[in-house]
């Protein structure tokens, strides 16, 4: 059984993170540190956990963590992870950063972008970035995942198979995302109450937004190719998800059967990746499921291929795909406690 | 013209108020004070207003609204009216406060209720409850008009007849409301966010919410009967409108039609109330409306009334009922702004 | 391993079933009849189960059951079950519906209710009433249970023990409920289209619902005591769940303490029955899951019980009290599949 | 008081028409054709224009028309319109039509994207494309208006000005449509059911929807430039509105100021076209209003405007836009019932 820490539980993150562990079969939730709920039940902060966990939170402390846990997870805001990951990482305790932390290599983009300075750059190079199909051999022997932020999960794995095997054309990718409301987070802020936001569609920080260069860098690291993206993200009235539409010209002509013959290539093993050749993904099949599903339809005259990608933004966005990576990281089975 | 004033405009109430005056043709709205928003534009406030509004919220200011204002609608919280109404009462200037503070003629259970002293007791014997179609004689005369709420709107639109007619048993009447997140007001807090409420249900201040008593004494004026009344109401997800449903034991068996004679008499002429008899009616029917639809089933073996009431809680509810008692006080025609 | 066949594949129930038998560790889907999807694969009937479901539906046949099944659900609609069960209780298999059309030892009441005449009247007195938690021991040795109705299961559980010990009066008792639209079930029908059904409260067949006979008879049975309800289902927009709204008058005054110690002894073990006392339940903590969330509060000078009941109404008021069923009738653990 | 008569009253065009109708204070409607709702009173139909509409739909009648009417709407299905529009025509009665039947000048390309034979060819050089802010004049002088698509209304009014000016690059323009449920029309279909649709995203007929012609041959009409358009439609959860994200590359780099002046220049008159430079638009600001909120960003490193632009699908896109139309074929005042 691996013993598991959260740091930070009034988020979105931790909240899944706990339901995913009641399903869990090697691994118990044994430890929770919390600023906000301290000393509280956490079936008090979350009612729907009645009868299925019994933990109190506690204040952060690493004695504690040292006698509990094997693993933490950081679920604290972007710009607090790096106060606690070296403090973990020294006590000898694995850790898996939900935040932007230790997203990038270079601490110039992240001070950019998060508009703060970064207080541990000498962890960066140790860190691994968790987007699990595209780096398990590295994550299996981490001590320091950085979870990969919700939308270039969808964005990498969208449109790896294509810049890998050097079919994009010169052309900018626009990415169109729409995203559920818990993307934004749980704060007592107008701009997310209920009466603002149904019946509502806007866009937020379009083009500049943090997870650009995250998926820029991933890319380049993993399909070895420099490519510009314009991404645009929108709040769309509903729970969970991320509906993503990325539109692709290609280099030169092809057809759906080769197409679908590249993503099959390298995905066809992979557990929690589904694809829908011809055609198109809904939001709702991946909802409180760990799927990206990614559908694509390819426009010969235009030599356009348009690509659809749905996950469940604290799943596979957040959450899951943690969970996915300690199951790598202890040479489980990568699906325990997703399917 | 009517000149009007409005106090307090970071609630709905004052929103919906703003948007009815856009349409009414004998009435404008000279003057809006605020304290959040202070030497703010409404149009920045409330980009809906853009190109329909040009006004600038000030602070409160008895010299300005002696110059600018003929009424002053009050949109402040419950407890805050009583501190405005009696300087612009004195300023000779009429006043309708949609908060709670007017609408008891016994401060005692305002205090009770309310949970603070009554600051303007002597007002208190002025105030002519606002609900139009049960007190439009007093209505037209007034000075000072104590909107009523929401959940007494409807409740008691759709019991006065059987109750003055004296058609109802002694047993208590049951009301289950079921109301859209706008009733819950504007504030920044936890428990509005749209991930708390979408997709869910709740029940709040079950049989003890200020509204009863607010209900039962209206009940006892107009319609001369004391009535015990047991009212719980519900968060819904959706955004306009109460939904209620109301079970009525009656003294002596009856049946439909003269259940409907009863409703048409006492109503025929009221251009705001829709009856469907041998039916119920649709949220959605009244919403952005300032109509109460009332609907109803009799069955006879257990001689038991079912009601179903639909308004929408700012229109009706609120600030469509506040413009409608305007109208009468300045005698214009009742539905001006509200078709 | 249980063999588990389904009969009828497009409703939500079947969806919901084939869900939880995706997650069950002792039950396995081996085969299905639908009509409308004969020869289809499951995966394309609905996509969210791609890479977890690879069965085909065929047409109904009983040499085929024979081979493949040890226990049958049928998931076809109300009227529809009595021509099935037969075949299959001959056939020797068990066999667990989810219509309404063995829930009454009465033919005539059923026939009253269902407008048809029952057609296995035969089976009728050897149909056990499914409400897992009322019927354990007969549930254990059936072979066919009758799955009690979505409202049915959450207003017994949440008045089972005030009736039971006694508590409650001579008046009839009202129960206001509140349907996630999922309950309608999924057709082609212009009163189910979204955009009839958002923003919007409607109300549909109240006091006469086909539930009420329902839960009379089993109070009447299991607590043994006749009981007038009053019941009026109404449909909110949403997708999953029931929030049921009790009204209960009781004989002679008590306090929160009994109640609660009440309530606690009758389901102080069981797996699926969650208690709020002096509080209430919220229906998004129960939504996807198979609990029973009862909540209560007592209003001494009235004598009056509220009771809030909250419950996925495919999941515990359906699909997951079904196989909470199956699994007592195999004597396996009967929380498996389902936490 | 100009008659106006409505053929085809099930849809959501002709049922936010008789809104539109019932506050106008020029025109009213004195004749609606319906096959589906013959003899059925308007009021049936639509709850919601209970005591505001007394119309009993008939058979379509030409001498009834003839007698009754000045301007005829048709509000039928795309391909149904050009079977009533010469007979109309010939009546001497002007036309506007809310489908497609008359929205190409070329045939061949409706044939293509509609899938039938057009039937009234004679008819096509003759009718006049309605998209208000481009074409008044002609449209002043107008017997038939082929009343615009909602997504070109959007789509074309954001583009213009920068089209016109010549400021658009040769890449294509990509252009991602977000659409309320009501964009889908009213149909009995399982695709449009709410718990299909609730909680929900999904993409339909990219690329090669039938309004990508329609904008393309527009925009060269009236901004004098081809371009090619990369257009997907999506249905998001919520009732009304479509909010559409151009990316738009330039020519040469500009900066917000000259985009402010350019779009300023051409629109600072329009009644319905709001401007918000530097910033962009939430869809509920235009919810039932005939506003299309246009607003955008530059960025000057990658040379690329982001416009997000909404309108209400069923007013500017639909209803509101086509009595707009006729309040200037009749000279009136152009916002006349639509503010």
């Amino acid at each position: 059984m691996v013993r598991v820490g959260i740091v930070g539980i009034s988020g979105f993150t931790a909240e899944t993170l706990l339901k995913v562990f009641t399903r869990h079969k090697r691994a118990e939730v044994t430890y929770c540190a919390s600023q906000s709920h301290k000393n509280q039940k956490l079936q008090e902060v979350y009612p729907a956990f009645k009868g299925a966990l019994d933990i109190t939170a506690g204040a952060f402390s690493i004695p504690r963590i040292k006698k509990t846990c094997d693993v933490v997870f950081l679920c604290v805001p972007h710009t607090q992870s790096m106060a606690f990951a070296p403090q973990l990482l020294k006590a000898g305790k694995k850790v898996i950063d939900l935040s932007g932390d230790y997203r990038f290599k270079n601490a110039a983009v992240y001070e950019k972008y998060y508009q703060v300075k970064h207080t541990d750059k000498g962890n960066l190079k140790n860190a691994i970035y968790g987007l699990t199909e595209l780096n398990r051999q590295n994550i299996a022997k981490a001590f320091l995942v950085a979870n990969p932020g919700c939308y270039p999960t969808a964005a990498i794995l969208a449109l790896y198979p294509l810049l890998k095997e050097g079919f994009v054309s010169e052309q900018s990718v626009v990415i169109d995302a729409k995203s559920g409301i818990s993307g934004a987070g749980r704060k007592a802020s107008l701009s997310l109450l209920y009466t603002r936001l149904n019946e509502n569609i806007s866009l937020y920080k379009p083009v500049l937004h943090q997870h650009v260069p995250e998926m820029e860098e991933c890319l380049k690291i993993f399909a070895g190719q420099k490519k510009e993206l314009i991404f645009v993200p929108h709040l769309v009235p509903l729970d969970r998800g991320i509906f993503m539409t990325l539109y692709v010209y290609l280099k030169k002509k092809t057809d759906s059967k080769h197409l679908e013959a590249l993503y099959r290539k390298l995905y066809f093993h992979e557990p929690f990746i589904r694809l829908f050749i011809d055609g198109f993904p809904e939001l709702k099949n991946v909802a409180y499921t760990n799927f990206c599903d990614i559908g694509m339809k390819y426009f010969k005259d235009k030599n356009l291929v348009v690509i659809g990608a749905a996950i469940d933004n604290l799943m596979k966005g957040a959450s899951g795909q943690a969970v996915q990576n300690m199951n790598i990281m202890y040479g489980m089975n990568e699906t325990e406690g997703l399917l």
